[in-house]
């Protein structure tokens, strides 16, 4: 299990792409869209890990809600794992609380599923597999 | 530049060592106080990055005063430089805030400044040298 990314919640996407190409002095090598969630993504790479910028793409957007509620900051932690239906059983039986008993399709084309933030002492937590 | 560690505020340290022991599948590997700023740290490895949990040794710590604001959940991420001094320059000249100009010891065995989170979209940002 390593940390594949961090996703950050922000209110201008392009604005802070901008930022964050200078903060982690590389460019930004992906954006994507999850019409799914109505979330917007930005990746650069730092190590084996990514930085995901997450914009709203539309007003009932999970980020608006994020935003409104705290404001621009860390939203969620993900990390990798080989196999993410037996790491759901595994957590499941340990008393933690999964979101997405299946698996659902997130960005960067992973298999994702989250941990409830009680669960993680207030952190946002996701699970997520590589596919294809 | 990658992310050597996730530093996430925690009310009782016990208990949040057993939940990330479980959640993570790996055990803590080290506990250390940081007496200077009154906190008290412990280590998992997640790959090449590690989750540090944060707690409060006394009522006047910055973890306290951040549990009091904003409640349990991630405080700052840490990336790992090879020169936190010519980082320092780099950024500065980018137009960030660095809070601490000559950097400072940290916990595990770093030298350490932080950015301000505002020029970093809510997020506090650690900047880390390992030494010795």
């Amino acid at each position: 299990m390593h940390i594949d990314h961090i996703g950050i919640a922000v209110k201008n996407l392009e604005e802070a792409i901008q930022t964050y190409e200078k903060l982690l002095n590389t460019r930004c090598y992906k954006r994507e869209a999850v019409e799914g969630e109505k979330v917007d993504t930005a990746f650069f790479k730092t190590g084996e890990s990514k930085v995901e910028l997450l914009g709203a793409l539309s007003g009932d957007s999970v980020i608006q809600k994020y935003l409104d509620k705290r404001g621009e900051g860390i939203h969620h932690i993900a990390f990798e794992v080989d196999d993410i239906e037996s790491e759901i059983s595994r957590l499941t039986g340990e008393g933690f609380t999964v979101l997405n008993h299946k698996p659902k399709q997130g960005a960067d084309n992973k298999l994702v599923t989250f941990l409830h933030p009680k669960d993680g002492h207030g952190v946002l937590i996701e699970l997520c597999q590589s596919v294809g």
